[in-house]
């Protein structure tokens, strides 16, 4: 990720850290794991940013029909130009959980040949870092949220207030919730929701309760 | 390289070959090492291509500007239609000499941040693989959702009826109507509405309305 220039790096549950290994794989950048924040959820990592991309083995996940790792790294420097956006990883041996997918905005694809796939972790991430430092160095932009997106908190929060409403309503049955909630934030996560359009919602919300 | 669909490899003078430990890291891949071609020359390895590419850490190379990954890619898949291409990687420690690099028809840089732009062989092999397959699958365009996108007339009664839905609710003021409802057309037309969103979203409505 350094040599891509991306030197923010948030550890959700490290085994071991700090790590002697890990330092001595560093090399040079060692700085980059020394500076590293360590988060107990993913949830906890993603704070504050403004858009979260996930970067996943499997071409469809959950419904949502992946971007290529080029197009999605596109989108995510057009949102950078909002804040803080990050780029999720899952595990060496099992990637993802699908929970962890749904709190991203949007999930990448590398098209590695079907025939032999899997891509080890730090070859996902040289990728990915890659074509992010290309998208960053590129003119190309494609078209942008022109008002300010909404931060990942309040976006959470508003899942929050949604589920609340529909059970309130009857429409989420909780002994048979199907997947109605992940449908619902595959929705509005393709959306990519703005800060006033979170407003909006919450108030047709508050306004159907009364 | 098998991840991005290249089997075909060929060591110039390896040090050691076989070799156990690299057999234990190449995991699903020992086959491309059981079939390496091992030559005592670069000249000799590129017998038969029509073309090389040479790919290097430093941006000018004995006069050559050197190309970006990304097009020479495309150019190395271009002269792919006339026949057998290699892509030349130099050693972990020095990289390639003048006079490999002479017998190469172009050359390519990874543009690394020049902070920190020592991105080690696997690395490099794998931005390099991955451009290459990339230029190979074409322009394709990003992945669309292969869900049925819900027809123009049933979006527009799912407007009619979210609006009825806000006035009944009160958080549409007919006198004072604002931006409301072109704010939140825009919100679900960016997202691109899928047939049973459709259905999703009436189902809520109607379930607030009761």
């Amino acid at each position: 990720m350094k040599t891509m220039g991306i030197v923010s790096l948030c550890l959700v549950n490290p085994k071991r850290f700090p790590d002697a290994e890990a330092d001595a794989r560093a090399s040079g950048a060692a700085d980059v794991l020394h500076h590293a924040r360590v988060c107990s959820s993913l949830s906890e990592a993603l704070q504050g940013t403004v858009y979260a991309l996930a970067v996943s083995a499997r071409r469809r996940e959950l419904g949502y029909a992946s971007a290529d790792a080029r197009s999605a790294a596109q989108a995510l420097v057009a949102a950078a130009r909002q804040g803080e956006v990050a780029i999720v990883f899952g595990t060496e041996m099992s990637g993802l959980t699908n929970e962890e997918i749904l709190q991203c905005r949007a999930v990448a694809h590398i098209p590695a040949d079907p025939a032999y796939s899997s891509l080890n972790l730090a070859a996902a991430v040289q990728v990915m870092a890659y074509e992010a430092r290309m998208a960053a160095l590129g003119a190309r932009s494609p078209a942008l949220a022109e008002a300010d997106l909404a931060r990942h908190q309040d976006v959470e929060n508003f899942y929050v207030h949604l589920e609340q409403s529909l059970l309130a309503s009857g429409f989420l049955d909780p002994a048979n919730p199907k997947r109605l909630l992940p449908r619902l934030r595959r929705l509005f996560g393709r959306a990519g929701l703005e800060q006033e359009e979170v407003n909006i919602l919450r108030g047709m919300l508050n306004s159907f309760r009364k």
